[in-house]
């Protein structure tokens, strides 16, 4: 096995989530590369030596710039704040290093081209982390779909309900709710939240040709954690919009973190001529499957336990009929990517595939703002 | 359209159960005879008469035996109390009457013979009132086991679990509560509930041939509702049983009074070799259906929703996707009762199959007395 | 008892349901009046016969107008197609009769208003058949938003989903098929399924401000069942719209009848500050609900079986754990408007509520044409 | 953090899965302790590196004497077959190593008996894998019931129930497939599943006094995966049986290998006087709650997703909403086995208590034979 030397930007949740992918992913696929924890980076060097003492990483930088001046490194990962996104991705494109960036791709669009434009021109190995497509489920669905079981697609919905910031005293901006604070999120539900469905989505379905959106801020003022002062808040609470798919199915979308009783319920549901399928990322090792094409006296909806040998990346765990965690769908990416990167054909969602999903997040936004449908950019 | 003329016996749940279901049966099933609400009998003369001009009985009677004696009754239905069934059922079969009699059959397995005795005697039409082998869902069950889909079977588990005499304070005798007092009842929820899983499992599974069960009752000593005196409980609060069935399949049979939060959870299960079907009174309008032989990427347990035309009965109702309600069950018991009496192809529940219930029921009484296995008579 | 003649209008599906709820309200419900079934009118009189002859009505009429004549009508049910409610409910109101339309209202909102205005001049009892309110689960949960149970409210989504069109053979127009006809059903899934959503919603949530739509005919030419021709499909086969509800909420709704493996998927959730409740008509006899002030070590989503006596409705069926059947809702309906007329409290919804949902399907429509924004007229 | 040198015996199915929890632990619990994977040990020289290379097993023995006498290991893992376990365990201890066995204990009581003397007589910290109790759902139902918020127990029921051997060519014996042989794992599903229903109903609602039990194999004859010949299975297939705790309780007990449609379907379930709650490790993040003391209107069974950071292990993990899987529940144990040694206080279930579990599983068995209810031994 080749080492593969990590280094990581970023020590939050996903800093701490692609890590265990990392240091995983080893035990239970078969790779030619061996992911080594190199390095991580952080601007708060005890903080980041502590996290490289608890996960092993053999190193820490304060610094992202000479983490990428490093020879000893193959791979940066950027697990950091969106507005540092594009630059970091960019300089290490341009040092030749592979690049797997958390999502959404860039603050907007243009940042998102430009990250683009750098590793097609230096043709480095690259990823964003929507992770969600390697949720087994997910994955499943995807095969169903390309055998064609499905037939003409009529109906695509999909919605990602959070209750997290319902109170008015969470914070905007600093460590944990960076999220409300648009100049370091971007955007708020939009590009945190539907970016995952509409990659999915994208996926699933094929390109989105137009929308039409409406956002609301419900809390209009949050203090800022950093400055302590109440300041405007920026980003959307709430993003709903219909779209139309090019393959002339028709969509709803939905995201908020205002609907109360559900912590991450993203759920998606598919509807063509001879079958229909859902899924729920609350119970995400079970897909929902209805074939039309069965005997009318025992049709139903099947729910379909992801947990036997047969069904995508399961052979490579535990045993029939007890279920994998959320972390793995990490590190399906990890093994995914890596494989893709030995084989030459590399895995998605690349680089451009989140270009591709910033491009109808910007529409949902302006449509929201125009009050009009809006066409899409095709990346 | 032939009219048959009810003599209906008692108007509490049951009564009332029985005469909805004849008063409506006409209207969604077409058959030869027509229910006619002739008569019902009460020693209250008052409430019988409430009850008859609620539900549109043309005369009222508060002695039985003056009903049976009546030319003009064709069907005396038994809606009365565990112990008055066997001597009402053989006067009226020797009256040469149709008969209908509430479950369970008798008092126990001599009572009961006697009835069956009498009505075979008599070759009279009759039928005890297992209604719930004619909820759809369960219907179809019946319908996939004779075709064989299951192959040979392993298992079988009912169980049929409420909550309504946890509460020390509820009295036993007296009007809704005489299930609790052993001189009116016969048993507790031996014959109460689990005659319904015993009545739908050997329908379903063949006949059991031998038992072992266990039965207690948590609260000793209850208020008389008729005498207001303390005196002992002598009904099962509780009892379970496991079992083997003639075709090799092994069994556990539960009812209880006393599981909080279930009101008449009445569920089966079905293992067989290819497939395994489910069902759950709470949802009476689902079938559960697992089946081997799917395509091992797309299997899973079916949630059949039965209210496609195509499922049993569910043409004579209204539209794909809305359900019926638990009413119905006796609806279409009547509706084949009739049918039955038409085609000179008697309808079961007989009272002959009502008695093999009760030899389950007495073994597993015994056994829980003695300790032992039992083996179970053959009705 | 008072008598109150009906006189009923159609005898297809609603026609069934509505005169299944007269012939059983009085045994349920103590009420002043009895309905009794007075006459039946339809064009094609054998089959009006055959009808009457089935449910007990008394007399048939092939004339509307000369039902409206006769004096020994009290109330006018008008179960027909949606092209003659307006000409009907107006004639009837005139007569000085009680007037019950099946929904919706009118063709579009102008024939609507013209049918408030003749029964608020004649100040006959009125009411329309949006029946869902009287699902029991339904009830509770306008009783819980009531009570403010919620706290502010966020988000309202509902869908109405059925797949019995996705087959192009099947046509348009003519028995059963009519509402694929334009010109008899006035729209498609809009006035057809959103329209039952869009009734439950501004029951439960108040009225919407402002919507965008879109809407789109999938099988764009039909055979038409009178005719035996090919011919353009005027009818919306699926819509979709996105609302803001005066009091601030965000909705999306969604109606189709391509959604395969769903017959009649109506659904709805609300998400407050503190709670929020969902259900589903494919198990309408259970709410699901959460609440945030549970313990947070066993908060979670309750599934609410409506069967005890406590919850709305449910004391006059049959016994704890068992569900009542779609018909019910008529039931209720019916049991509600009379007591409303004994009361003086006319129940909703009437004519003026009626009219207030068609200016919602008319502002959708509108805004699906025109990709805008548009806002809704008040009743 | 202090190293703990771990020497595993084993390396198949919990060789990995123990392998894994040591491996993880670290990472997401702070402890003083830290496992190092110091040997694997196995007969199989090639299989052993092999397994040592890929989780990083500093060294191979295949003797297991021989890592026993080593220095460097703290700790023995034993992930043998049943039939070594006793020798290892008691040779371990007896070198005064730290002893973790996996489960059922020994083949019967009289080894376990041993193992336990050996175990308490050497004072090492000991454990047995049974590794449900703390599923994060299930941990919380122990808290609840501490709590008390059950009030008096009635009843207590499990199964658990899988699909593997149905099929008649699955042969015995060998890799895979030990658990068919007798003479390796002593017994079939009762000692495997029904062991582990045991050990959690015992921890849950206190000890069991009495039992009645029913055994099949429903496969005679299977050939031996090592001799190639057909021989008798000595194993139990499926078994159930009906027990009487010492808090007065009732229970029912079934686990199989022959439900078709269920790969692991553990279930379990208590009703209480005020409160129930079900679970189930299909879906083995949520707990099912009912509370009676809910006001009446809203009382439902609450699906409680166990991933809010407030439930037992969660905060160590991820984020509210998102499913931690089956392995973690290893990872648990070994954070709780840990902690006890640090503490001086010992985490259950130690070998004293899989001796317990034992003397039911025996019983259960005997009662099996003789036809009788067989009092059950307390450890």
């Amino acid at each position: 096995m080749k080492p593969l030397n990590i280094g990581m930007i970023g020590y939050g949740l996903m800093g701490r989530a692609h890590t265990n992918a990392f240091r995983q992913v080893s035990q239970f696929f078969k790779l030619e590369h061996r992911p080594v924890l190199k390095a991580v980076c952080g601007r708060d060097g005890v903080k980041a030596a502590e996290f490289a003492a608890n996960w092993g990483y053999e190193s820490v930088e304060t610094d992202w710039k000479a983490l990428i001046a490093r020879d000893d490194i193959d791979l940066i990962d950027i697990a950091a704040t969106n507005n540092v996104h594009a630059e970091i991705a960019i300089a290490a494109a341009k040092a030749g290093k592979i690049v797997m960036c958390e999502k959404p791709l860039g603050m907007n669009p243009a940042e998102s081209l430009k990250m683009v434009a750098a590793v097609e021109k230096a043709k480095v190995p690259n990823m964003v982390w929507y992770n969600y497509r390697r949720a087994p489920a997910v994955t499943l669905a995807k095969m169903i779909i390309d055998e064609g079981k499905l037939g003409k697609i009529f109906h695509y919905r999909a919605k990602f309900l959070q209750d997290w910031t319902i109170n008015a005293e969470v914070p905007q901006g600093g460590p944990g709710t960076w999220r409300l604070d648009a100049s370091v999120a971007g955007s708020g539900v939009t590009g945190d939240l539907l970016a995952h469905c509409i990659d999915t989505a994208m996926w699933l379905n094929g390109s989105i040709d137009s929308v039409t959106g409406m956002t609301e801020t419900f809390v209009k003022e949050r203090k800022h954690a950093l400055t302590g002062k109440k300041q405007k808040v920026g980003i959307d609470d709430a993003s709903a919009f219909l779209a139309r798919f090019s393959n002339g199915s028709l969509a709803t979308f939905e995201a908020t973190r205002y609907a109360r009783g559900h912590k991450a319920l993203y759920t998606l549901e598919i509807n063509g001529e001879h079958a229909s399928l859902a899924w729920d990322l609350h119970d995400l090792h079970r897909l929902q499957w209805f074939d039309h094409r069965d005997s009318s006296l025992v049709r139903g909806w099947r729910s379909i336990h992801i947990s036997d040998g047969d069904q995508p990346y399961m052979k490579h765990w535990w045993i029939p009929g007890v279920q994998i965690g959320f972390e793995h769908t990490f590190t399906h990416q990890v093994a995914d990517f890596l494989a893709g990167i030995e084989s030459g054909k590399p895995a998605a969602p690349t680089f451009r595939d989140g270009l591709a999903t910033d491009y109808v997040t910007d529409a949902v936004l302006k449509s929201a703002k125009s009050g009009r449908w809006t066409n899409v950019k095709k990346a």
